[in-house]
């Protein structure tokens, strides 16, 4: 069960984005495994991609597609991630992008694929050759509930989420999907995230905000720390609200304000993928503070974060906090002045200086731990570097999920 | 149950070692929980300790003490691992030496302290009382085994083993003890490692050796990436056997054989940790090979190590290959050319460069992982560097000790 995040059902439509969802039977029968986003002409798509050197086909065309043209469709599939398939997979990648290419007279550059799914099978063309044009029968720009539908793997629930502002009398709207719960057996990859604008943001500025937006969201959550092969998360604005981001006095306040919009909907959609984190039990936000550099302060906070031992006694609601002590410890931070880290659980503080806080007790401890969203703060003393990131508990659905899944 | 590892009582004495075991009542009653190793005048010590920066007090006294004087005696309790336990954590350690220095007419600095346990509380001194005079009370060369059991925490088994080899008609015995499972709730932190031999070796040396012997065994294990706050390894030469290492040519020969003799027992009592890790399963070795240097040689191989995808697919005996291939391309190394990575499961070949390979099939994958013991071997194709170290599977019973402990 997803920790404090209901199913995606309400959404606001956004101008100039219709949606296709397809029964394609990827890998399974009878169950929505293809959605394609047809994006009217003008659109600006930015994109940010997986850091793991493994990264799939789908991912090379991506980027590659991107450089080349305007995108105008998105094509996702589910059940095959198709990584780790060599040149056969790329073909296949490539090859899907034509095919879908020939049914809408675009070219296939125009073209962004997306798989997720098993690792390391070919993936099935005839669910393409009966996917694609079953999709593009249903293109409507109602379909974003059933499209999170679509893009599910081992998720719990579709993860969706709209925001609407008021810019000058017009309405800006901005609605996404996010799908992902872990590398889960056998093999589902993937984090990916769409979130579609109708404001209009100028090419020149949207690849930089698809980077500062991600890296206050999608790369700021972590479930198991198994970075994914696919990971993908795409920007994209219609510009069909009428509101313009640009340098104008007017332009940059609305970009200011879509900003601010488009930061929540990014988060809101990461944090959702911790919430439905396999077997996740807890929410927990990690917060460093005081940092030297923004390294340390990440070092510390995916050292905490990636702990079994922490994430098993949030688990077990177990304030044991010389585990967490000891993983900050252990995170590398060079010259480390111990005398000066404090930790706090929300306003509870347990390390103080260095040691034990005189007025913990583990009662105040267990109370904290004992809710099901709570914070991990913990101030390093050594500059003015502040990181924050969310994970989850590791509990045991989490091995039964990855380990028993196919026993 | 320890993967392939059995309880630890037969032992060959080390001349010039005596051990005392005491029921001290450090934490819980009626189990050994204090040990004193006495060592003969004469004898050198070298030590290499936790990289933790929270490292606990006994730590901090043990590196002071070697550096002062040579020490007689080594003084070491379970249940509480006097860390994270500040100034006050200083003193009772430094009071301890005390105690058993003024019990044996040595000086404090040539006592050296070790406590593994429960972290955050303040160190029970009565214990001390009680437990020295009773562990001075039956020193004896015989104690071996009963010294293995005394420094367990949440071993389920003592660990122990012996060696011996002759050299020119003489025997030199090298024997030493370990603990260690983990870092488990609540709290029970440490890995700890006594190697003593009765061949002498110069003061010169030791330290070397000790690094050199801790790096190839103590220092490439893991069970959960949790490096503890008090990890200690000693080896302790007492000259005792009339074997000599020293420059001269007979020496150099007698140190050759000593050195690899030592390989031996630092390597059975390391590799005994993770046979005992918390919930282990299986024993695993990964071998990474052909890489451009030692960094990114162990960078690939804790990330593989560490992947809790993994280790649940190697729980699950799941030949998921996917898992290790995304871990090895998310571990950082840099530029790498994927097409020339190869991946075996002892002999058989899951991934030929960069992708799966031909040959394999799911079942020659799964009957290598139905053992309880196999390597995975991960080939770079960079260099000329290999590093292997040893780790097991993450199973429902080591969320279950880490989490329901105490529930």
């Amino acid at each position: 069960m997803a920790v404090n995040f209901t199913v995606f059902e309400d959404f606001a439509v956004v101008k100039g984005v219709r949606l296709g969802v397809a029964q394609a039977g990827v890998r399974k029968k009878d169950r929505d495994d293809m959605v394609i986003f047809e994006l009217a002409e003008g659109t600006e798509v930015a994109g940010v991609f997986t850091t793991n050197a493994f990264c799939a086909a789908p991912v090379h065309i991506c980027r590659r597609n991107l450089e080349k043209a305007s995108p105008r469709y998105l094509l996702i599939n589910t059940g095959n991630a198709n990584a780790g398939t060599g040149p056969k997979g790329f073909k296949n990648a490539e090859l899907s992008c034509e095919m879908l290419a020939k049914a809408t007279g675009v070219s296939p550059e125009q073209v962004l694929p997306f798989s997720t799914g098993v690792i390391g099978e070919p993936l099935n063309m005839e669910a393409f050759e009966r996917g694609i044009p079953a999709a593009l029968e249903n293109l409507t720009e109602a379909n974003w509930a059933r499209a999170g539908r679509g893009i599910m793997t081992t998720d719990t629930l579709p993860k969706g989420y709209s925001k609407q502002i008021e810019i000058d009398g017009k309405t800006v709207t901005i609605t996404g999907l996010s799908k992902g719960a872990g590398m889960i057996m056998p093999n589902m990859a993937t984090m990916l995230g769409f979130i579609a604008t109708d404001a209009k943001i100028p090419a020149a500025v949207m690849q930089g905000w698809a980077r500062k937006l991600a890296d206050k969201s999608f790369n700021r959550i972590t479930i198991d720390g198994d970075t994914s092969t696919n990971d993908s998360c795409m920007l994209m604005a219609t510009g069909q609200s009428g509101v313009v981001v640009d340098d104008s006095e007017e332009g940059s306040k609305a970009g200011e304000a879509v900003f601010t919009a488009l930061e929540e909907v990014f988060r809101v959609l990461a944090q959702a993928i911790v919430r439905d984190g396999e077997g996740a039990t807890k929410f927990v936000t990690i917060d460093v503070e005081n940092a030297a550099s923004q390294r340390e302060a990440l070092d510390v906070a995916y050292t905490v974060a990636h702990s079994p031992l922490v994430k098993t006694a949030l688990y077990a609601s177990d304030a044991n906090w010389g585990r967490i002590l000891a993983a900050v410890g252990r995170s590398g931070v060079q010259n480390f002045d111990l005398d000066k880290v404090q930790i706090y659980l929300d306003d509870v503080q347990i390390v103080e200086d260095g040691g034990r806080c005189d007025s913990y007790t583990e009662e105040k401890g267990a109370a904290v731990l004992a809710q099901s969203e709570f914070t991990i703060r913990i101030q390093l003393g050594r500059g003015d570097v502040n990181e924050r990131l969310w994970t989850c508990d590791l509990s045991h659905d989490y091995v039964s999920i990855n380990a028993d899944y196919r026993s």
